[in-house]
């Protein structure tokens, strides 16, 4: 399966495709940033990371998307942009029937470091080994988009595309 | 000049549109809500929202948008879907090229009743007695959306147009 990352932020939007099965080696298909100039107001940058998730996901046709999970506790300053950053990689991958799945920060640092809590260097060595790159994906947000992507590939895809089966299958709409 | 009010949810997104100029009596256009299955996917609910905010924009033809402006310092379990349902509302207006204004909770109030710490009744009260309707808007999500409508109208259209035509010739696009 082929799973675009998405790594939410409006000054950095980092996006990583993989493509894998639980059990076997990953391999990197695409990796970088949607950026938006800070200055501008927040409708023309949620229209420009639209604009450039849309194009991603046209080129790379993932089977899936991975969207760190935001929590309103941490970084006040950040979360609302982050937040709605992300809302727009759900509505995107949603409004194309891609089922979508939340991860949280550790959930992504445990799978491809073993440890919850590990660091942003450690997470992005991690990914450079497991993807056997020549050289770590720059900036940290890319590298954190591929480590989405990996984590949701190994986290199994299968057990996802079912739920999401059954959640269509509830909605009654079409299943794809 | 018409506006679209936006009170942001995802279990109900209230939606009003009023007609006014600063200083005269605000007219309804229409007003309603948006409401989507508590226990569908994230996904499903931000589209469902994109939808119906799509037909209020085709049907009603507003100048410009007013969306209240979301904190993350409270409601911090409803919060992010709150976030998130705001940002398809930029989103969708700012696709147009239509204008798009925050405002804070404090200020609607402040604009329809005198008092930025009033109540939800008494803004709702207020919005019935400037828009001359027989009855109060029913739910509170709806009153808060054409509340919103009136503060962007009274708090001087022109400024924001004005703002909004600077910030687009500043970033390049063309003007609409």
């Amino acid at each position: 399966m082929r799973v675009l990352g998405v790594d939410p932020g409006l000054t950095r939007c980092g996006v990583g495709v993989v493509e894998g099965r639980p059990g076997s080696p990953a391999r990197l298909v695409a990796v970088g940033v949607i950026r938006t100039p800070a200055d501008d107001e927040i409708g023309a940058r949620l229209v420009a990371v639209e604009r450039g998730l849309e194009k991603w996901l046209d080129e790379t046709t993932p089977d899936a998307v991975a969207v760190e999970r935001v929590f309103a506790q941490h970084n006040v300053r950040t979360v609302m942009g982050t937040a709605q950053s992300a809302a727009v990689a759900i509505l995107c991958a949603s409004r194309r029937g891609l089922p979508v799945a939340l991860h949280t920060p550790s959930e992504v640092k445990a799978a491809v470091t073993g440890s919850g809590t590990a660091d942003k260097k450690q997470v992005g060595t991690m990914v450079t080994r497991i993807l056997r790159l020549d050289a770590m994906p720059k900036p940290a947000d890319a590298a954190d988009a591929l480590a989405l992507a990996i984590c949701h590939v190994w986290r199994g895809g299968v057990q996802n595309r079912l739920a999401s089966a059954v959640a269509t299958a509830r909605s009654g709409r079409s299943p794809r």
